[in-house]
């Protein structure tokens, strides 16, 4: 069943990746952040296959980061939330979008800012203890690449 | 040449993943990381095919994320150095490292520790312009995990 993509890996960067490589399987995890939920809110803003959609969902339900909610019974649909698993991902795809904002994106199209202030929220290196902020202190709202679709220009070496 | 994996996706995530999404080449960065910059060794740490490995070596350079730097002259052979614009991507990996970590390693086969004192270092969320750790503070050494290659028992909802 587990597909292994990079057998010999002894890594925990690929192991996250032989989980969370498949392609689209990220973007599910962000608009969850995001706040999507239903299968066609998602299918909406992904643009994906509705068979391929529905294969990524049954696999993170089945490894844990995405749990079945149900909102209705007749007809019986379900939403997909977030678990804590899923919720731990969220550094790392600050950490993506940063790289995006930075290198790729013209202008960023979300910023993840501090609720209690306003001020922008980056993912950094920290000694372990060291105070943070926890996802419940923070927010991500539009950017001012968000009405506009513009990348950067890559200039050639 | 740049494949729209994404289309439609005004996101830096999805612009993100379109540069760094292909198979094998979050790990070509991963090993880069860990300081292996020949083709062979490459090869070797990966165990993928030639043909492949000089493909991503090739998108990488042209997104600057690689750089070349010439080691031999005859025959004439390139290392593979980290640009900054790679370096920057220190972040998203720690990221799913530490998640894979957590969830997926039995235990961590690399730690990410402050050079100054060998504790931990996390990547977490922090406010725009407190205090952080730069990439030159950390080194990655070998963890409980490197000898052993073992994956969490994972427990059926």
């Amino acid at each position: 069943m587990l597909k292994r993509d990079y057998e010999g890996q002894n890594c925990s960067i690929a192991r996250a990746l032989e989980i969370l490589g498949e392609r689209w399987t990220l973007l599910i995890i962000r608009d969850a952040f995001l706040g999507l939920r239903r299968f066609d809110e998602l299918q909406r803003s992904l643009g994906v296959a509705r068979n391929i959609l529905a294969a990524r969902l049954a696999r993170l339900v089945d490894e844990g980061i995405l749990e079945e909610v149900r909102y209705s019974t007749h007809p019986e649909r379900f939403e997909y939330h977030l678990t804590q698993k899923g919720r731990d991902l969220g550094i790392a795809l600050a950490g993506l979008r940063q790289w995006g904002d930075k290198y790729v994106s013209a202008k960023p199209p979300r910023l993840l800012l501090r609720k209690s202030n306003k001020k922008r929220v980056i993912a950094a290196y920290v000694q372990e203890g060291d105070p943070v902020l926890v996802p419940d202190e923070l927010e991500l709202v539009a950017g001012p690449g968000l009405a506009v679709s513009g990348t950067k220009r890559r200039a050639k070496t």
